[in-house]
């Protein structure tokens, strides 16, 4: 197996609030949290599976920011970059539906540490010293300007240094409250990446097209996107059949080498946890490019995100071997001695 | 959208206990707990929906009782003529089952502050003022005959009014231990009454009869009732299907002017609670009446009790946009941000 | 005893969150929580003593504000004059000290639904209506344009209404960053203001004095105050001993008709929660005034306050009958059976 | 050491419900439990002490009363002749205090299992077959005909075997409302009983004396008692001072042999759980009475009683070991690795 | 119904550690914990169920083995035979799987207090008196040499008392470190016992065969063992399908009387514990083969198993009346008033 | 300040369990967990304080050991030299006393994986590369040989590169179970070492000697111990007295340079966790004698291990800010907004 890749992920580290047992806001007296944050999930499942990863962010500078640094620790994440700034650190409050009951969430993020990243204070040069790839988000440029700007200049200097740029551009219309056109941007940025994790959705919300979500439409979705923004190789998506909150259906797909690929569908009948099961996906994703070839990287980013629906909280903590067996077909759950 | 109704619902209210985790009894440490009883539940979901609604009942006149106004008023409901009286309130303990498990009740209220309640201290005619329906059901004349005096006065006072009535009259074996005989009570009691919420059964049960449970047979015993019971102008029925503890089927059927109504079935493959899916079934079919047409109002409701078994506790405290979401058939689960 | 008197409270309601057994953030994985905010912890413990209490207040327009009014609700708090705006809500994290160790507190409020309130849409003259009372705290004026225009609206027209008009002038320097001088507008305010809860720190702030924290100082503090803000008729204050985080003790004293009062100390060995405690003997006072003659409110305010060192959480849950107990020296602790 | 004896204990099994955390019922989700009761308390005591003992009650023919006999179990208690009869278990409901705030009960026993037990199906002359102590306490004749009949039946019988037979005739007013006056009840019992548990306010309340309480009172009113009861030939009494509900102090003294006895005072400052702390001192004379001289056993009663203040539950669960390790004086806390 | 026989039951006690709510060991604060064994499972079950059992076993001789005592005794298991040895009690640490996600276990007991139990001590000829039945499982004999004395001896007592002898071999090579070989040991174990539980696997591995997993495979296996093992008159099986980690299908088949029996399959679509499920089941069949007949029996049994996924912990709690209900077919969850 | 210090601890990492609330194990049904060790809690509150900490040790390879390794990640550990070896952790069990109740450990270490330690696969000249002080504890070398030769190995080769070595030799007479003689290994272990951690006890039980505990005993037991183990230049003492479990007093004293030094008494009226108090004075020590001179850093010290009194778990996370102060004498408590 490869040696460990040096990897830097750049987002908000977000307090993660949630009361137990699907119960109402208004029906509980405690809540569990975690941190989390798109990106830095990536980071911390990529940690996790062993490679070597920085999170660079902005934190608060009081006691949750001490938390939260103490918990990207555990994950085993690089924080020798992460400010701590004057500023709360974003949050968001989850009520966790079921069956038939959405998930419901309230953010309070739009004034909060990462929202006032100082991006002067972050010498890209430096960071991706020594760096294979740089992955980023969608969310990210739609927080801030000074998040825009800190990201922009990211993108630019991962380009100049050669890296692999994964993009996942999540496109959220309820953030984008400071000013700049989301569709703009995304794709301006994209156009710094090399990696596309995305489908037909995002790129006619970021190309203003209309391709069709069937397989063809994904295809010529995808020359479209690469004739548009020629660094970007590779596109790798996921189809969710969402049969109710506490059962759902995935399945990969992916253009490669002008190449359409595939996986099976894998059915998870009971979640425990939806939230960042596209993070899980892309640090599958870039775990396998890594390690393994196209095709089979795609069906380690979709076993390792069926596998995230069964763990609690943002991250997905389970091991190489754990999604290795599930991407072999192990699905039956015997009980490991 | 209609303005808010003025609801009188009355009945016992219980102290629920139950232990976390689906646990036996005696493997737990700690019971979960809520304040329910079917009256009650309903009211509050219908005040959790925006109705305004006054509960009356009988409590404790301890710490105890003092918590169950605390939960009334949390819910939204005027508690303002709630007595406390020298008894101890009603309780349950509850067991969850779970899978071909059935959950277990032990009950302790015959003796209990409902069941003293006192009669002669409720002014049906001050609280029917302005209000435009009353809720009932067969619980509350099995418990005491100072229970069945109390509803028989309100029944009297609320026809007086011309108010709408709803009669729930849920027939349970093991109450009843006072002395009166349950099947001519409820017989007296629904024919004080305009609409029907039960189903072959509870006809069977109270009238001797013994109609099928397919749909002619619902047709004819809906009928039949409204003959024998001419007050009532409409039936509202709920047909479950349980799996399993934890795998429910559900669909609701009415008959409303002469005619026949039924509504899709809703497939709850992970039940959380079932304790009060009937009494949501009945506040959203309150709620419907008032702001939908008859069969828009069956949809309501069944969706209601649908998403109630998503909800821990005896109360329904989903919301008319979730319920409206449900009806329109949006049951994939979708996180909302 | 005289009838319950009509209140007004208005000022921020925030999200608590806090580690329980004392834990460090890090070390949790749960946080308990409470919705709390200085003036509604006054206007929910008098509405808990039996008291009419109306809270004016912004909550976000999402599942969390949704559940601050189920919260002031519970408490028997009027909130139909809630506004619910896109804004998150105020919050504040508390990691609970002992001994030694200091109870610590991250905010995140500055930017929060009260900050936002509209000031415009607040009736003041509708909500004085047969009301008695109206209190504030040198919190709300401190945390945005907004909150202070709308306080300053309602104590004019409080003014012109004849209420008793009760000023907690808490000054607290991380606040007030949005431009205003502190001591300007907290003097503006009590001029206002017709009882002072407050003693020779908060006089010597306001009134940029220097006073001394004895006996004769105080009574030369109120002296003082009274020229310069002559509505002020009466000035209570209390006096604490921090032994430790977990070992306090109090007293009142007070100000009022040319004289001065002063109560028994109280020792609190084991304190659950400090947080609200200043508001408990607000409370008390403003209780205490309308039922009792000035001497005994400070004894009764002065036990509110110890009793509320037992009660988690921000709000005081203690009843008159526990507080008169208290004020009468029982203090052993006997089981009530 | 002398070999274990054989102890029969009678009454009521109730179901114990509290919040944790010292909180209010109304701040509270779920509710701690344990089964307890005055005499099986005593009972389980001993029988964690390594003395073998039956109960006798009556418990709920359900869920409930199940766990009920599976706790006693634990206890190491023989339940052979304990009766499930179909009326719920009695049940107290617990707010415990802090410091100078107390704790509040609310009881529901009074048509329960217990007072419904059926006296003519025990068999006293069976249960007393190789036993060597019976113990009784004032709760159990007060609470209804039947309870009070069971007991004089096994009084008598006791009294024709020959058994040590303690009383502690707790006196409750709140109970006793079956008819029955329970000074004439508890001075008819105790003179069936060998062993007074109790001190002057007891013996004054159940002879309708007035004795001081000081030591001369209490000498001279265990005269007066062995006087009026003449089979009572030892009496223990404890002397509690409350500082508050967390800080407490005790100590023991005793007339026996015409002599005085009295212990050290010991100081809890932090009391865990203050019910049951009475059973445990009867429990701990009871064991020391067998094993010990009566100047030990006191010193064994008082220390079992304070080390019950540091244990949660109704029933004190430490060993003899801890225990005497306490009377010897080892009170620093030192851990036991 | 046959009176309550005695069974004897012999095998490690373990304390088992877990996560709540599926977390990883990492994610969580607490612990929940039980005591199990397989051989202890089966004989709390068959106690549960109304027989007279005890267990015999090494603890620990500190306050985990106390504990583990007072659990015991909770189950109504007789422990009066049970040793306090200096050595710590094994233990398992279990992580809770889900879908597709394993279960993970790691274990500590291979040098624990039953590892290290004194052979000697037990006088099996005592125990057996008055016993009927003596099971045992394949994981005692592959802890040490201790253990596989103890149990050869009870073997050998067993047989000359004329006792039934139930045996469970499974076998589980990460055991056996100790130095015999497990295929020789269980097959000398075996031709000591009488009825046998377990299937084509666990025939093949004991005897070195390779009968098919079919029906006429267990056939041809079955009469196999019954020559090799002439003391084997019974075989009973089950066939457990596991779709994931949470969704298992479970059914019995049993070669008897030179018959093949089969029973319909079960289906648990949502596990709450899959630990002890086999233990259930042979709980359910010791049971059933004393009360029914072989038929029925291997229906219970299979009821019993698929049961005991719906209940959390080691040991099946349900009752003889949930078992036969299943056995009949009701498994549609209604809740028991 | 002066820049981190690179540390090198080195010792076992215990998996801890105890109930919550002070109950004992038989009343629980989860228990708290937490990894500690004596050596890694002074790295971990090293690693809190800002300096630069490596941590060598043995955990399991397994989940146990994954989530340990997790765990001294969150505190900042470097734990890059941590062997995973074919043995569980090392755990112990602790019922958390309170008051005259003391608290009782059950360990299980002494077959775990880092008695298990590969000696001879640590290269500590490469750990000592760098590092300036190295720690070690009494209890490694109790535990097993392969543990004695690794720090034997450890304290020579540091004593070549001229590392600070602090030596805290505490003495537990229940290890030392593999053969070697306890005060001779001690002895020649303190001998490799430069500070000493311990008072007139440890010295009289390493050198055979019998030195009063007294101020005077103090020094001259010093001076000894500087004559026998010439290396030593520097002794640090704490004096704890335990007036109950929850209630402690402490201050430390020295004997430095010739001279006695001593700090005030700190008090401790409530005790949240007593273990690793040590373990945080040493922590202050080091970082003390770093940052300050020996008669502060002797109080720093002091503080801190007060401090960790109010401290959840084995690892002092207290912030040096917080030593700071109440090193400072601000003991109150005051609320830090």
């Amino acid at each position: 197996m490869a040696k460990a890749q040096k990897i830097i992920t750049f987002g908000e580290v977000l307090l993660r609030l949630s009361p137990a047992e699907n119960r109402k806001l208004s029906q509980a007296k405690s809540l569990d949290f975690f941190f989390g944050g798109t990106e830095m999930n990536v980071g911390a499942s990529l940690a996790v599976m062993g490679e070597s990863v920085k999170h660079i962010t902005a934190v608060s500078n009081d006691i949750v920011g001490d938390a939260a640094l103490s918990s990207m620790l555990q994950y085993g994440l690089d924080v020798s970059s992460v400010q701590q700034v004057d500023h709360p650190i974003g949050q968001y409050l989850l009520e966790v539906g079921s069956g038939m009951r959405s998930s419901q969430i309230a953010y309070n993020r739009l004034n909060g540490s990462f929202a006032n990243i100082q991006p002067d204070q972050i010498n890209w040069n430096f960071e991706f010293e020594d760096a294979s790839l740089f992955h980023w988000t969608g969310i990210t440029p739609a927080i801030s300007e000074n998040a825009y700007q800190a990201l922009k200049a990211a993108l630019i200097s991962a380009n100049a240094k050669g890296l692999d740029i994964t993009a996942d551009p999540a496109y959220r219309s309820n953030l984008w409250q400071y000013g700049r056109n989301g569709q703009e941007v995304l794709k301006e940025l994209v156009s710094l990446s090399t990696i596309f994790i995305g489908g037909v959705n995002e790129i006619n919300e970021i190309l203003g097209t209309s391709f069709g979500l069937d397989r063809d439409g994904f295809i010529e979705a995808s020359k479209y996107l690469m004739t548009e923004c020629p660094n970007i190789k590779q596109v790798f998506d996921k189809i969710r059949t969402g049969l109710s909150a506490s059962w759902q259906k995935i399945y990969g797909r992916a253009f490669v080498d002008n190449t359409y690929l595939e996986t099976d569908e894998l059915e998870i009948t009971q979640v425990i946890d939806r939230i960042g099961t596209g993070d899980a996906y892309a640090a599958g994703l870039i775990y396998g490019l890594h390690h393994l070839n196209a095709e089979k990287a795609l069906n380690f980013a979709n076993a390792a995100c069926a596998l995230k629906h069964t763990i609690l909280g943002d991250v997905n903590l389970v091991s190489v071997a754990e999604i290795t067996e599930v991407m072999q077909g192990n699905i039956g759950g015997r009980i490991k001695r």
